[in-house]
């Protein structure tokens, strides 16, 4: 198992902010293994990922907070620490399409996720003999105009005890109150099947098809109170042609949605998103 | 020189309309050299094309229309006849960027577009020395508010006077009036520099930077009465990443913009575009 | 179900043969829903697929060879005729990797592949659970240096029994024979990690990452008795940097398989591939 | 124009590198734009590139050398250091094919290539009226068989007089002797009109053709003795199908060497381009 921290910073742009954190590295023995940063010369903003080898390293977790609070303070960072050996826990809604379920279950087992799935969240019970498959837990929780807020109070008592740290929407076909979306912020991934802002709302394959469009696309994005508006984590497309009926569409589209569903859950793993004005840097 | 024809058909689907025409085709002597056919199925729709060697063909073209009459009435087609010895006549709209100017130019210079060019209109002269090195006509026709419609009645004339085929918007920064695209129909194409429909109307690159796209795109159209809602021809994109800013993305997005609008203006050219239902069918 | 029939012809190029197939398929009142074919000037051949409804056709397949003969007689062609509603049967072959499988399996069970799967066929027990989840018989046979003939007489049994048509070597890691191969000519289908003709053979992605390529790729082919070099079906790519360590392409070169592998597989059961020449037309 | 410094450093890795570097930045007041980095964890290297803003900055870029020479030597370092006030120097050699020269030049014009290109070499006089409308001094040069050692002393006269950085081979058909190669080490560039290491030497879109390869490439690369082996600097590749014709393949081919090439120019002359192990970094 990986043992390593990885510091997520974003401040203002200043003279001396790589060496101050280099410096600060390199005095408690870390040994750095990526070190990635961005300036955003519009915004003056320093955007900046470091993930270290934790063998060696002088500092207790637990004592890196008040170690680094001068120099965080000094440059007014927002920052963030986290450690491999800490895996995030996932939660993951699905309704009754089961490509991006599959394919969430499979890369997690063949160790590309490294996260743990404490349950599966569904408000049909169709999937159940998948998620026992791979063992994972499978909560039914039916949802319907009337019973929304309870069903959400379920749901919020069952990511409650479970301490979940991401919920990923994998072709949940319910849209969440506000109250939901606000509780989680930007830790709640969605997969869109268009190719964002193209096609924002309901189905998107349908108008895509309708447009007489040459190229099809998904995109992924955490979830934030304005439908389909959230910061974009990850898109790609698929050349179609008018050999591909609708029906072609919705396949060719499944495999998109797997793609780039898992990335941006992987990319969230791996604490690689850092994210400001509505937008994401991706440190790959 | 090729010296064939081509026939694009669009009908309902009926049975035995394959064995009307290649039976028609054949009795009058021609070899087909490529046949592509497609029923869209949703719309009950028959849509061909078929090309064939016009060496040994017993039909002239001008006896063509009368001998096809009888086939064209009993399967209700729209059709029309194309000749690769009638070089289509091309008109290209610029304004001040080049870079998708000098590429159609060249193109054609190294016999990739099989047409005539006979002028290049412009709002701005500062393309002039690059129409001459090609040894093409340039025009210069300054547009504004005031004098939009002696302006569009100057480059009519020009247009009526080279008898010209094809209008190509070359990035011509100008919205053509409705009176104009009403006298050109299906035959001017315009180059959008976004993925559309995402981004439709002005400064696509900048809205694509704000919004945080993961690729920019660029679409070209022919040209119809609502501003960028006109059938696709061709669309293509690019990887884009937080390292790219907003010149990167303008940048990266000419290279898209080329290709993407010389595709259409050869298919167009090679007569492989057929128009239904506001989208395209390309016979590729 | 699909009730269609689908006619493959490749033959010499001439005149009237388009009319001929057509008209014969008129007389015997077929309802065409797709066309499509091609000349390959170079060769001088002429390529076919065409699929028509049987709702209405006048002819049972049981007599169509005799009625077709003349015309396929007449001229040279090679032919076959395919029945949507006769099922293909497919054999996977797998060994310790499960992604291609289990790709392959989800797609049948969503319906996307519309074939039967008899059986699996492997060399480790690994993948059994998997199988029996699906549903599909699993079979073990260890297959070594010095059993290998016995191995594949034991293979051969259950592929004859279950009438096998099609077997899909999904990140099989055992050389077959060529005895093997010359059993099943144009009916193996294998997936090579790779962009063939380039890192041919073992270790493609160690070479890749040698070699300092900057996109990797997938090769899904007919197996014929030179290894690598048989008729390619499909391939895809995917973009890498200096960023991506040998793990990191294994894990993107495994999303490339999986799809160049199940387009490969859908192609050959919808009957849209054509062989001729070591190459393959793929009528999509 | 930009007042900037670029520092590659490539040395093997160990603890305190990024410190070191920084606190050196910072001490002389150097305000960095981009800083990027990798670790090649198999081979220990430490691979940087650093960019930073001259304004302010202390050092001269001749004192640079003596300040910065005890933590390159206490790190065994090899590092460069590129001002963007000197611009490169680039010769270009070219044959008959202008496609790549039209593309490299209309860049250059358009100040997407920040260099200088104060000739054009070429064994035939085709492309002159290209270079003298683009202002650049044209020399043709005859190379056969028998004046090759003649004429590439030629080549070498007019390269020293013009002080030339780099050699750009667009679409140059002769073969370099390795006397020339081993005179511009990591500093010729070609094209080679293939997805490398597939296809290398003569006639590469024939044999894409005959094999049946579903996708075509463009690679550049530095030119080391060993045709087609040198460094990867850039490759992509398009979609074919087989109604594409060798000739189809050849003008697709083309879209890809254009951009392929004109990458890799910009981002040699941007200093983005570390070389070890004969790989590429691409600081992109």
């Amino acid at each position: 198992m990986k043992n390593t921290a990885t510091l997520l910073i974003n401040c203002p742009d200043r003279k001396g902010l790589v060496a101050a954190i280099a410096d600060f590295l390199y005095r408690h023995n870390a040994n750095i293994l990526h070190a990635d940063q961005h300036q955003d010369a519009e915004q003056n903003l320093f955007l900046m990922r470091v993930e270290w080898d934790l063998t060696g390293f002088s500092l207790d977790p637990n004592q890196f907070e008040r170690a680094f609070a001068p120099i965080a303070e000094k440059f007014e960072m927002h920052w963030q620490l986290k450690l491999a050996s800490r895996k995030p826990k996932i939660a993951i809604f699905v309704s009754k399409y089961d490509h991006c379920l599959t394919d969430l279950l499979h890369r997690h087992q063949s160790g590309e996720l490294d996260c743990d799935i404490p349950l599966i969240i569904s408000n049909h019970p169709d999937t159940k003999r998948l998620a026992d498959f791979y063992g994972i837990p499978f909560h039914v929780i039916t949802v319907s105009k009337e019973n929304k807020v309870e069903a959400e109070a379920a749901q919020f008592a069952l990511l409650d005890a479970h301490d979940i740290d991401l919920i990923v929407l994998a072709r949940y076909m319910q849209v969440l109150s506000s109250n939901f979306v606000a509780r989680y912020p930007s830790r709640i991934i969605n997969i869109h099947h268009s190719f964002l802002p193209a096609f924002i709302g309901a189905k998107p394959y349908h108008r895509a098809f309708e447009r007489g469009v040459k190229l099809i696309g998904a995109t992924s994005h955490y979830v934030t109170e304005v439908l389909d508006e959230g910061p974009i984590i990850e898109q790609d497309l698929a050349r179609i042609s008018h050999r591909d009926q609708l029906e072609d569409l919705i396949h060719k589209g499944r495999d998109l949605e797997k793609v780039v569903l898992s990335r941006a859950v992987r990319w969230h793993i791996e604490n690689r998103i850092l994210l400001y004005a509505n937008k994401t840097v991706i440190f790959d």
